[in-house]
């Protein structure tokens, strides 16, 4: 909790104070109270930037010349990449060739070196990554399983906190990948708002953490399942965030990539605000899913934005003419 | 000032304390650090909710029984509609038939009454709106010259006043119709933070306060223009409004509507935020006029997002692929 004031405090001016936003229209569909944290609106369109920044500002001087390096299919590659940027620091992305355009060029745009490596060829981006950090002697930031990066992300949590009151009760639906940011956000609810509880949302065919947790150990994800939640689609829970969730966090819920395109085309027509399908599974649960959720609120941590135009016009075409 | 303060005190808790958002894209764009102050995220989709809020609040509690009567095309109608449903207060809204159909509905979804009237055809929709309102005792609550709803709109300055501080230098960008939101921003920067100074931004063909402001005096728009900005394509300047902007704001911009679609394909990209054209034409400004603007900062007012899919579909294709 310390580590979590303490990168919190580091991101005050740096990182945007997001909104907690809601809508009548979606309060009737959900059949009670959303309240949806908006994190597209983050620096770099997600969440992400919390712990990049929080984990960059841990660095030795030394460290920070030398620059950092990540492995990420996007949204923590922005956000190392312009954390960095604003550190001083040279950042070196290692991303999978077939990563949307948008965040590929957004990364590039934001100054990082970024190494594309064959996903589905199976090139051996650890190896990839070793060798480059090696070499460079960049110091690795992970994506989630990371005690800097969590830290970061509670920050989110302290916010949820501090908007509901301590007193507040009810489920938090967190979008969850390797579960840094429901890690993070469940022990900072934990100090603060203790009646409000974590539920990790995951999409079809990437629930390690939903089966994770409900077995009481890692699981992994079967092999060939496609989802266009790319932001998310990670291969079994983190060595450091499962221990966490499965003390703190409530059961998994899994939504449909179809669910996930109508709950940004709502995003789009009731809260004005553009959601990726990785960061909208959280509130296609709240909306779509209201027999898995209990209370008369449920806080929805939406948590990116960083969708190319062609996915989100036909999240648009969902809507009822 | 007093009004505006007492307005802002009264939106505490019920009005979303919308962020400053900004992008490094955006900046490079303008050739100018741009901050983006996100109304779309304001309550009903627009800053028309803080007026409407204000003006419900000063009711006495038989004319709140009685109820309220507007005029609108859209975002005032539904500013009214849900800020009188909140105070218990039944509303009726006069709106064009030829209104965004997303607008009609979403008005009607909040429990108001829309009588329609045929702005082509002709129909008096100010004869309309009397004879309602002295039939049923309703108090009609104008867009823009009123001065309770110049007061709520205030609201949004002292925000901004808050988040830059009170030495803060700049033009801030607002979008205009009547100008009721203009002379809100421009009283309340006057005294809080004087070194901010507003521009009032229209479409081509509604430059009725660019030309105005010029003359020195209330110009009307010549008629048979068309645009897409349909919340913001009012005849001429307010009574009230225009001797406020006259004494307090620096000369106007017009922007095309080609020009409105990219900027709101712009806050697509880069801030996770959706526009309408009406609410796109102060960062269009700040994007593609640059000429137009001095100093190192602008702060660009979005005032609102209830566009139709099928619209901002046409925007994203503006995006090169």
């Amino acid at each position: 909790m310390d580590d979590i004031v303490a990168a919190a405090r580091r991101l005050r001016g740096h990182a945007v104070r997001t909104p907690l936003l809601a809508s009548p229209d979606l309060d009737e569909v959900a059949g009670r109270r959303v309240m949806v944290k908006a994190e597209p609106l983050q620096r770099t369109g997600s969440f992400k930037f919390r712990g990049a920044w929080a984990a960059l500002g841990l660095l030795s001087p030394a460290e920070r010349s030398r620059g950092v390096i990540a492995f990420s299919s996007g949204n923590h590659a922005q956000g190392i990449a312009l954390a960095a940027r604003d550190h001083g620091a040279p950042a070196v992305i290692v991303m999978p060739a077939d990563a949307p355009r948008l965040k590929i060029d957004n990364t590039r745009a934001l100054g990082a070196e970024v190494v594309l490596y064959d996903r589905a060829g199976g090139e051996d981006r650890d190896a990839i990554g070793e060798k480059l950090a090696e070499a460079r002697g960049l110091t690795l930031i992970r994506p989630f399983d990371d005690p800097r990066v969590i830290a970061g992300q509670g920050s989110v949590g302290l916010e949820i906190a501090e908007d509901l009151g301590p007193a507040a009760q009810g489920d938090v639906l967190v979008c969850c990948g390797g579960g840094g940011l429901a890690a993070g956000v469940a022990l900072a609810l934990e100090a603060r708002a203790p009646g409000l509880r974590v539920r990790p949302v995951e999409p079809a065919g990437f629930d390690d953490m939903t089966r994770s947790l409900a077995a009481g150990t890692r699981l992994r994800n079967a092999p060939g399942a496609a989802s266009i939640c790319d932001a998310i689609v990670t291969d079994s829970p983190g060595a450091l965030t499962f221990p966490i969730l499965h003390r703190l966090c409530g059961p998994g819920i899994v939504v449909t990539d179809a669910e996930a395109l109508r709950a940004m085309a709502l995003a789009f027509l009731r809260l004005k605000l553009v959601l990726e399908p990785g960061g909208a599974v959280a509130l296609a649960a709240a909306l779509f899913h209201p027999d898995a959720i209990a209370g008369d609120m449920v806080t929805v941590v939406a948590t990116g934005g960083n969708v190319d135009p062609a996915t989100f016009a036909d999240a648009l075409r969902r809507i009822d003419a």
